[in-house]
């Protein structure tokens, strides 16, 4: 497979790879731990939103038998990228990958229409943090295109009652998670906390909802990384 | 002073002791980690609602020079512990002892009329649990006179804006916690985990919500403890 400028071919091991464009946003360990905490039976109906070059796809064909996944995201080049990556996998029967604004997910899919959706979104309210190397990576990393009520509010209306969010994001955005998820209708079911060693706090937090059940929360012993 | 049946005075450090009855809920670690949570400034004017024998209270008078304190308690026969355990360490200028009910706290105080709210509340939910050795100790562990929503409704209540509530809960509890806290204008703002040690999962939280204010969570490092 030809490469184009910036871009090179990662090993995801036993056999599994992605293309990564340096000049965008490349994955990091956050992709690797969400991918690692989602549960997901192969017959299950999944889609990734805030998708980037389908890291969070890929990784789940490693380790799953699932083969109904979509990785949906915004930027167009980026997609260009997920497909590239998709069939240098031989993926293409197991991941769709589709370029839209989860804003607008009513024109794309129907409601309840998800087992599971899966999420790595920007971290990082708009203008705020230090200048990024292009718009592309501006773009996957504030809340530029999608907040995180955008991405709640989109989940919950993609998943069937029952379904299950998996998510990733900094741990002092927690309490904004658990209030927008229980306002919409997703019980925070599962969480662990990511920090780089016992005596630090956490910087990361990894949630599991399910939609329209009870109250019932497990933390879990929390992973520690250097993040 | 004569103690009654049951009664055995516990030495709480520097001077400070209480009155326990083992017939009736005697404190444990949480309270006294909440009392180490718990920021106050000496001219604040504090309550601590679910108080029993009025830990929280005289904990505070040790670790602060607090003197307008208010241990509010549904329990006429444990008020009147308190009151014992209150004039025991000379702290009658200090901290005052009411009996009440915390859903007519309106019939008591104004609202806004506090800085800070305290609550050690029962953690389990009515009839769930092993049976207690008696009715005073199940009213202390169980929400049967009071429930989450009862307590973070009537701190909501009582706390100027800005001011802050203190509370330590089942870790299990968090997202009721967060969700109820976000529905009554309180801020969640610091939060620590405790669990036995770093690779077990967090049994308690103690957090700090501020009334009126902006997002914005710290969770700081756990505390590890076997409680």
């Amino acid at each position: 497979m030809e490469l184009l400028p910036n871009e090179v071919i990662e090993d995801l091991g036993e056999g599994f790879r992605i293309i990564q464009n340096k000049s965008m946003f490349c994955y990091g360990t956050d992709a690797a731990m969400l991918a690692d905490f989602i549960v997901a039976k192969p017959k299950e109906k999944l889609i990734d939103l805030c998708s980037g070059n389908g890291i969070i796809p890929i990784l789940l064909c490693k380790k799953t038998r699932c083969n109904n996944i979509i990785s949906f995201e915004i930027q167009n080049e980026v997609c260009d990228l997920t497909k590239r990556s998709v069939k240098l996998n031989n993926l293409s029967e197991r991941i769709a990958v589709v370029n839209g604004d989860l804003r607008k997910i009513k024109d794309f899919y129907e409601c309840g229409n998800f087992d599971v959706v899966t999420c790595n979104p920007p971290y990082m309210p708009e203008g705020t943090g230090k200048a990024n190397i292009s718009e592309s990576v501006t773009i996957a990393r504030h809340e530029i295109m999608c907040n995180l009520e955008d991405v709640i509010t989109s989940s919950a209306y993609l998943l069937k009652n029952g379904g299950r969010l998996y998510m990733v994001h900094r741990a002092e955005r927690l309490a904004d998670i658990i209030y927008l998820m229980r306002t919409k209708n997703l019980q925070p079911k599962r969480m662990t906390f990511v920090a780089a060693h016992p005596e630090k706090e956490p910087s990361l937090v990894l949630i599991e909802a399910q939609k329209d059940r009870k109250s019932g929360l497990i933390i879990t012993k929390p992973i520690y990384a250097n993040i």
